[in-house]
């Protein structure tokens, strides 16, 4: 019988200086979490400060792709499961879920006030000029890397 | 004659707090710079913190994919170029470019070492099994989203 997949993990609240006006996390700070959890897994794969240290190597990220589903709020207590996805001899492809007790519903959205749609317009019509933005649309996946 | 096409621009300087032991900007943070870049848009779309508050609308971010061209150390000054690639009524499709004057040559990456690369090969293998990661593999785009 297959083992239960015990997923690497890392837990955090989420501190007053990373919230908004409204009290929830900002989206930079979603990343920061991961970022932190990141680190974790970084120790667990035998790469801690003082392994970098001694053998002179050293992880950073090349690419990151965040989806936001939820607000969370000060003081939420959540935790982020780690995957890896993918791997070559010196890359990870790696797929972080951070979950939360105590998000609210989703908020309804609405439409862009007239104003705005039109400013937004402008902006837009604006840049259609521009040569194409060299890294939009692009997926992560280390078998499509080149 | 077409006019030059003047995007909206951010500029900050690189913390102390936002770097890691090597002196290196963390990757949320490039994130963070980019979030208060998108603050500046936000308000010159006709959104500033009062008209949300008197209308009671909001602005959230949906999905953010990075890459990671350069490292950047503290101290060093930074400037976003925004560009609206995509709009409709109540989403925006931005691309948002960080430069930076001084940062350094790339860092030449070296494979993961063989005990590392083991450690990175069970992760790998066991969450093999798992079911598939939901938000992998996404694209950004307005057109495609449903």
């Amino acid at each position: 019988m297959p083992q239960p997949v015990v997923l690497p993990s890392y837990q955090d609240t989420v501190r007053a200086e990373w919230v908004d006006y409204n009290g929830h996390l900002r989206d930079a700070f979603y990343m920061l979490i991961f970022s932190f959890a990141t680190d974790v897994l970084i120790d667990l794969i035998g790469l801690p400060d003082a392994v970098r240290t001694a053998r002179r190597r050293s992880i950073y990220t090349l690419e990151a792709h965040l989806n936001y589903l939820h607000e969370i709020k000060e003081g939420a207590q959540v935790r982020v499961d780690m995957r890896v996805l993918g791997h070559d001899a010196k890359r990870l492809h790696l797929y972080l879920e951070m979950f939360s007790g105590n998000h609210g519903e989703p908020v309804a959205a609405v439409a862009f006030d007239h104003d705005v749609a039109a400013r937004v317009r402008e902006f837009a019509d604006a840049h259609a000029a521009l040569p194409p933005a060299r890294f939009a649309g692009r997926v992560i996946g280390l078998r499509a890397a080149t």
